[in-house]
């Protein structure tokens, strides 16, 4: 369980000067579900208790709705709500999904296939690279998780403005699956590509999913789009990002994802009550200036929980 | 019934000299569900049989392997094969998905939800128009779905032009849902938007899925994506597109969605077959130079689904 | 396909004097999912058109709610109702499961696992045999599919009496699965047991559904009731069932369905219509006098469906 | 909350004579989706930990295969096996239905619908009476729950005389769904009564579900075995129990489950160990002579459970 708890530290907060101060320490309790360092086949169950929580901090917040959160969409939904950090629209939430897909890495590792994401643009700053350019050791060793140290200087300079001024910025995670054989996905209901555009945006903030030749490929012919093969299973170009059909084809799966700027900033906002009431959100609180740096580990865990189910669906009529 | 053939009749192939020439009827048969003109509660079975397949468009197709077709992922998963049509993965699979959107719609619209779509870009040639100045009775009018006629003309004329070299293009279908209320959607497992996400991305040569203000999110600053409230439940900006935290706001849903150019060319492509031997794919059958044309009632079906599911959800709690 | 058709044979209607004299032919027609004889992991779709539904039969029974049909609680679900032949609530809609069951046993021969049923009992008038000393070849040689032929004989003379008085008359089913292997199941949410509880009491007149030492583990002690193990994966006794934990364990799995007797009746019964009024249901129409012949196969297509599941399951982990 | 753990008291060990002595105190602690006495629609996330749970009271059975148990086939299924107090395969594990249902009471007694179990039978002991005499307030005065005094006392010796000579016993509970309206239930796929026997069937130990007339179904005649209608929606008789179609008909739901005798006895036992080889399972621990008693809660919490999701299925669309 060692690499659950690595894993987890990878997005937790407080880890460097360009996420939020919160100290949460994030450590994971198992439950249920492992025994003698195995899973048993049965439910997982983990906790993961806060340790940082300041529910003052959230005092202010009890009857505002805050701009672009989902303050007024949940008191609209349910008819009443927990103001206290967001509630379940915190993402927090999502420290829970960088666990699960913790262990399905270790599964999916055994056959071989790799999950890997990294920061490819910050506001207007972006890394023009190929991928496959890429040395994945450079990701980590960079606080914004972005493998080009000149790109990634340019990037953590500018969200430390930002943050200065108070205000958040976005931008995007790439994400690449590697080593999945063909044949893996669903043809209509539960395509691949649909399963990994729901999990995507089901990442708190995130507002595009593109895969492969992703929103260029409104603007290409299909005489350059399609990719040629140059031997069975294997083509000279990658515009489909890895899935036919929904079904996996042997290449490289990649895609982006887009994350909108923090809606929570350092500065007061005219807002309205729960009575409809015109008030100021006071930017109170310790909130993460840019959430790429952060989110990589959330884009790979949700790309390795799809990929695991996938694989078992194929297991079992293969 | 009348209502969804006439829904079915906005996708069908052979409808206009920009789209595929096969003069397929696409006449829907209710077997079931569906008594004395109500819906019975019972599921609603139907056939949309085939009237102008001819299998010998395909014969020639028997063993090779499509460029960017779903034929050798299809063979990898299953290892066997129906190649006649595409099979499974040919988009006419979706003619079914807007006759349940046509119902859904009835539906829907009890309660003044209204789902619509319209072109918003063919090739590099873009509608620069805010949804909300659209005549919505313009879409229809134009062939291409283009609501703006001095737009849906170049757009015309340039897949007609990618037409005789026997190419294709891409392109973009915007969507609206307007009159949801707020409150309509999950928290966590199936966010309204990573659901909305799940359904485009499972229409065939689909590459992108955008909400609100999609890939440009990443670009800005939290100050300025902001939505500030300006009563309650409405805003003055709409960056969100209409969800937060996996919820309806109120305000309009709107996205956009990226179409690749259709794999089919009219031109000879080298490719191999499934014994790997090289081969050239000749550019046979009749197929759309463009897509987004007749994916517009494709899109909104799946919105119709989408909301309509969530739409029942929410009355079993509310 | 032919094995499909011969197993829907065994469930047709007027296949014998104890039989309702309905003379539909009950063929089935493939839509969709198999190719040159071959499924193609596809959905397969099929059609068993009615053949001698005579809608005039029903005709009478518009307005009036039978006893111990369902034609009250449709209109009180659904406040709509297509009251030709009982709609979706007839037993007609067992044909379906007897096709998909056709097909999920041609899977499991694959791997020596068979399901075998018989009628253990009309009214008072039982088999008391146990299900190891039965001669599998005599059942389908008696139309009441009983295989002791003394019992047998004794079941259609009563069957026949009671018809002629125009009644009705009860009847358990008793049915083994053999050849499966131990560790199919899941431990708490679809226990093997539990989903084959649910599939046999979705067939139509079920009232009870026992496995193993069923009704009789009541009045039971431990010691007895207690299966010893005489070698790994064998017992000398078989009160489980074949069934530990929600988990097969590699012992014949054994399971008794009871049926009451059907509805129709051919006599007057004293009932109410939509409004409430009092009137009489006529017993008009073509019924069967006791549904357990026709039930044999409905019962082995639902176990033979809910095995193939949980094969599947334990595939996609094993 | 208060009713949650009051719920949960009903069903702990150690409350009687006649129940195991293990004296867990069974605390319930809720950790998420309830604010200041509410549920906020998320999911209600909860512990209850153990308090005398004597690992050392296993260790006996770290290989060995206890007979009738699931030692065996989670073995088989997972190839590994968490050997303390059987695992996952604990009836403890139905605490945590008890919480559940609890939970669901509240909602459901809203709408005037209650549901409430009593013990039926214990061994030859039964109690002849029909459940519209039973006196419900007498059932929990009562350690056995059997509402009838005289019945309840010779249940008790005759446990109590079992629990001496180291014997299990099995046994019936009865229980009754009240005040549910017509409608609730689907037509096919998750029929209200297939629903409520996967939920019975699902609890440790039970071997037979009978709904309303249940197996005396089998022996009746269909002019004895049809429910009259005495005036809209009400029925003289209720064989029916309460389900026709898959749907309720607004009459009480009736039914009956059949427990084993619980396979830990207090005597040595013949057995084997996970390598084949015979050996004595010892009669070790402290578990009950009889789970009836403690199996009413249970019964009623899966009751409470499948009636609240169907009765959320109904208002989604009525």
């Amino acid at each position: 369980m060692e690499r659950v708890q690595s894993e987890l530290d990878r997005r937790k907060p407080g880890q460097s000067s360009i996420t939020t101060q919160r100290k949460e320490s994030d450590t994971v309790k198992i439950l249920s579900g492992v025994f003698e360092g195995k899973t048993l086949g049965s439910p997982i169950g983990f906790i993961i208790e806060n340790s940082d929580a300041k529910s003052k901090d959230y005092d202010h917040l009890k009857d505002v709705y805050r701009p672009s959160h989902a303050d007024f969409t949940y008191d609209a939904k349910y008819g009443v709500r927990d103001h206290r950090g967001g509630g379940r629209s915190s993402a927090r939430e999502t420290a829970c999904r960088v666990v699960a897909g913790a262990v399905a890495r270790q599964y999916l590792e055994k056959f071989g296939i790799d999950v890997w994401g990294y920061v490819s643009s910050v506001g207007e700053i972006e890394l023009n690279a190929n991928y496959q350019s890429i040395d994945k050791t450079q990701i980590h060793s960079s606080i914004v998780r972005c493998p080009d140290k000149e790109v990634a200087d340019r990037m953590i300079q500018f969200i430390e403005e930002i943050r200065k001024q108070g205000d958040t910025v976005g931008g995007t995670v790439s994400c690449v699956i590697q080593g999945l054989p063909a044949g893996i996905g669903e043809p209509v209901f539960d395509k691949l590509n649909a399963d990994l555009a729901k999990a995507m945006v089901s990442i708190n903030a995130v507002k595009a999913f593109e895969l492969g030749s992703g929103v260029s490929a409104s603007r290409m012919l299909g005489s350059d789009h399609n990719d040629q093969f140059s031997a069975l299973g294997k083509t000279l170009s990658n515009n489909s990002g890895g899935i036919q059909g929904g079904i996996s084809n042997g290449e490289d799966i990649t895609m982006k994802v887009t994350f909108k700027p923090v809606a929570t900033i350092m500065r007061d906002q005219d807002t309205i009550n729960s009575k409809g009431e015109e008030m100021v959100a006071t930017g109170k609180g310790r909130h993460d200036p840019c959430v790429v740096p952060r989110a990589v580990p959330i884009v790979e865990a949700m790309c390795l929980l799809t990929i695991a189910d996938h694989y078992l669906r194929q297991k079992a009529i293969g």
